[in-house]
């Protein structure tokens, strides 16, 4: 397990309206639970203003430390849009409209009023980049080096997501195993403990509430590995049950 | 207004369960409204995983460079539970029993099977911290310095924002008009920007969706100043009408 290489990404979330709580962020759970198919983790998350400076920082310390780097946010035709300037100013390299953008952008607004100048932003990439398919608004996503920069607006991510589905180099997905007790997890906190320390290579969660005027947890086991996870389910289970709590399986 | 002082705050959201996709975050957005009724501008975010290097590193980056650092997550009683030890680590001090948590505890407790030395260890805080109320769940939040360290679930979290609702020094809050149009914001990027451009100290965002079949946007004006922004919302109106687009006040 320990020599398994984890692979690792880590997601730029780039905007204002996150920060000021305007709006819910999705992207972050979509893109984990997208990325985790693909057996890549993600390892870390920053949420930063529409500002240059804090996208350099941020695309320049995590591209470098991770075998992925994923943005979204900041692609649209506004001024409030420097993503793509950001992320070309962190390269070093300059900004040009893609060709192939520009033809996707032309097409898709031939019936929508004409592709103006403002449109066409949508069409700049930093120098060298490839494009990644948006189906559902003409606004392609960019690929340059291990960075993928993806719209903000949740489905429109989503359909990005799927078209990056099976390009990305990664290891064995991560599984997950969820089970319950209705136990105020501090009551269990050494046998939890004990159990993950029995299993390298699994991580068990523990993830309290309160619901039906009583006291829960339920516990996560993940691993990369099916049958240790398995294993540790059944360990973590049969210890629950040797101290009288009754564990349903799947989670409460 | 480029004088007027800003008072900033990070927040760290400390969790696999964040990055695995399990658990939706809501902490970031009701952290971010809540300082902003204090004056206080969310300035970034960052997502770490339940380990000590990755809380400690983001700890020592954003607690120098804001005013307020918030942490939430990882306070519980058992082994994924780290955050107090990293920030102990992060400070260079050791971690203690705070008598008034312990006492809190075992009241708490005294009902609900006893203070047992698991559930005592949401009694530890690095050396010298304060406490901050949990009237919800009994273990209460630490306040270091400029860190407040937080539950994760969300309405314990809550419960600590109250308590610390009037005690932190903030500015003015930044006030926020929301105008709407059904336009593609691609239409109207150039006098956005213009807009913008005409009334320092504030920000303009763009927010489209379609929604009902057809394109739309949100144009979202922020500043501490309630003047300079409803003035901008009043020249963007003018500015969008003279285009001949229908504003719909409060946003659609």
């Amino acid at each position: 397990m320990q020599h398994e290489r984890i692979w690792t990404a880590a997601l730029i979330v780039i905007g204002d309206e996150i920060l000021s709580g305007r709006t819910q962020d999705k992207n972050v759970s979509q893109i984990a639970l997208w990325l985790n198919v693909q057996g890549i983790r993600l390892a870390e998350v920053r949420v930063v203003p529409d500002m240059q400076d804090a996208i350099v920082e941020a695309v320049n310390a995590l591209r470098a430390r991770n075998d992925y780097l994923f943005t979204t946010g900041g692609i649209g035709p506004t001024h409030d849009d420097i993503t793509v300037d950001a992320i070309a100013a962190a390269l070093g390299v300059g900004v040009e409209h893609h060709p192939k953008a520009v033809a996707v952008l032309e097409r898709y607004y031939a019936t929508r009023g004409g592709a103006t100048e403002a449109r066409l932003r949508m069409a700049r990439v930093p120098e060298g980049a490839d494009l990644i398919e948006n189906r559902m608004s003409g606004a392609p996503g960019i690929r340059i080096g291990n960075i993928f920069v993806m719209a903000g607006v949740p489905h429109i991510t989503a359909g990005m997501l799927d078209a990056l589905t099976g390009t990305l180099e990664g290891g064995r997905p991560v599984v997950s195993r969820t089970i319950g007790c209705w136990v105020a997890e501090s009551e269990v906190a050494d046998l939890l403990g004990a159990v993950e320390k029995a299993h390298a290579g699994v991580a068990i969660g523990s993830y309290p509430f309160f619901r039906e005027g009583r006291t829960g947890a339920n516990f996560v086991v993940r691993s990369p590995d099916a049958g240790l996870a398995d294993a540790c389910v059944a360990a973590l289970t049969a210890a629950l049950g040797d101290k009288g709590y009754q564990v349903v399986a799947e989670g409460i």
